[in-house]
């Protein structure tokens, strides 16, 4: 949707204040990545809003679609950010603006919104991701060291960190980041990454080999210098 | 605030198409309880809206505190519940004319709502529970063995129960179910429930004891026939 007829007729397409946010995070270069739209230098979280006819787990799936081209990965509800004062007006104006947008200090995209944050795991390098209405700019950043950001999205990204940090599930799906192939020690650097702390190599590995849901397959991971690892897949037929 | 005034003020007060949901539960005579209020044969959640001078959180202690008299819970967001299909056109009818209120379809608490479902842990014999805008009734119902409900409610806390039986920090927080002082068979019962399956009880104790987060207090239990437990509290200073 372009942002003119987005703004002209969100009123009333979607729920009123209610949006939701999603942290997108992928695994390159042993580092946790998080896909941010660019707009004038400072960068937001890919996010929407809620069709009146679909449900808010079916916004989420076609936020994320529409923004990475993503159908596979593992996404969750991680938090409410319901504070009385999330609204932007100023920003807002800035964008309206720069866009060369007609700005009412009325406008239904000024109101105050309760989102709901989802993170997403994804596959980094199967994502395809495309701009919104209001940028086409867009990169992956260390989620260690973020940019400058507009709202108060910075602190959903945080937050987004701190629960996939404490997620039980995470060795049931942090698998998500990974190719479909993968070895040992890059699943060692990234729980690594996630945890944000050393984890010992050789116990780490026997900890998830006992959980049994591992598959480790014949061949051995190419184009490695010396001693090429084995390469593991996920058990199930498909990833969610 | 009376149903009266609830209906027509409503609309202008609260964050339209948002709603909170509340299953609170409690602990006695070795059940899990559910706090419900009735209505008409039926049963309903305590819940609410968000005013717009309020986050989503203070609604949601807000809420807790009219239905129970508490202050001191552990109280979790667990789930969304956002089908497109949330609202009870025929139900809500039957509400109004059963109160004698006269009845339109288009009225505000006839939208879709998107509905916040928080738990609340809570210790039964320090509550006290109170009617809502539209039925003075309540009781509490062992979380087992539901009544029939108003809406989507028993599917609301059935997610709550489930929620509750996974969640990692439920060693840290099931003692808000129990009086100040417990003793171990007391917390064994309530995890056995919670959990619904037998937990080895020696084993149970030894885990609960390595947690390092209960203190032992010198007195024995009073009023048990034969061979008196001892007594633990919760170690921080209040309970959250």
């Amino acid at each position: 949707m372009e942002a003119q007829e987005y703004v002209e007729r969100g009123k009333h397409l979607f729920i009123p204040q209610l949006s939701i946010d999603t942290v997108v995070i992928g695994f390159r270069d042993n580092q946790l990545k998080v896909l941010l739209l660019e707009f004038d230098g400072q960068w937001m979280l890919p996010g929407g809003h809620v069709y009146h006819h679909e449900s808010v787990e079916e916004a989420s799936k076609r936020i994320l679609l529409e923004r990475t081209g993503l159908a596979k990965y593992y996404l969750k509800l991680f938090h409410v950010f319901g504070d009385s004062d999330r609204s932007f007006p100023c920003e807002m104006k800035q964008i309206f603006e720069k866009i060369g947008m007609a700005w009412k200090e009325d406008i239904w995209i000024n109101d105050r919104y309760v989102s709901i944050g989802y993170y997403a795991l994804v596959d980094i390098e199967q994502a395809k991701p495309t701009g919104s209405s209001f940028t086409q700019k867009y990169a992956w950043h260390d989620l260690k060291s973020l940019p400058e950001m507009w709202f108060d999205h910075e602190k959903i990204v945080v937050k987004a960190h701190k629960t996939l940090e404490g997620d039980v599930s995470l060795h049931q799906h942090s698998f998500n980041l990974l190719p479909e192939k993968f070895t040992m020690p890059q699943l060692h650097q990234l729980h690594e990454q996630i945890l944000d702390k050393k984890l010992d190599r050789s116990r780490f590995q026997k900890k998830m080999l006992s959980l049994d849901i591992f598959e480790r397959l014949p061949e051995l991971k190419e184009g490695v210098p010396y001693k090429r690892p084995y390469l593991y897949k996920f058990k199930r037929e498909s990833r969610v």
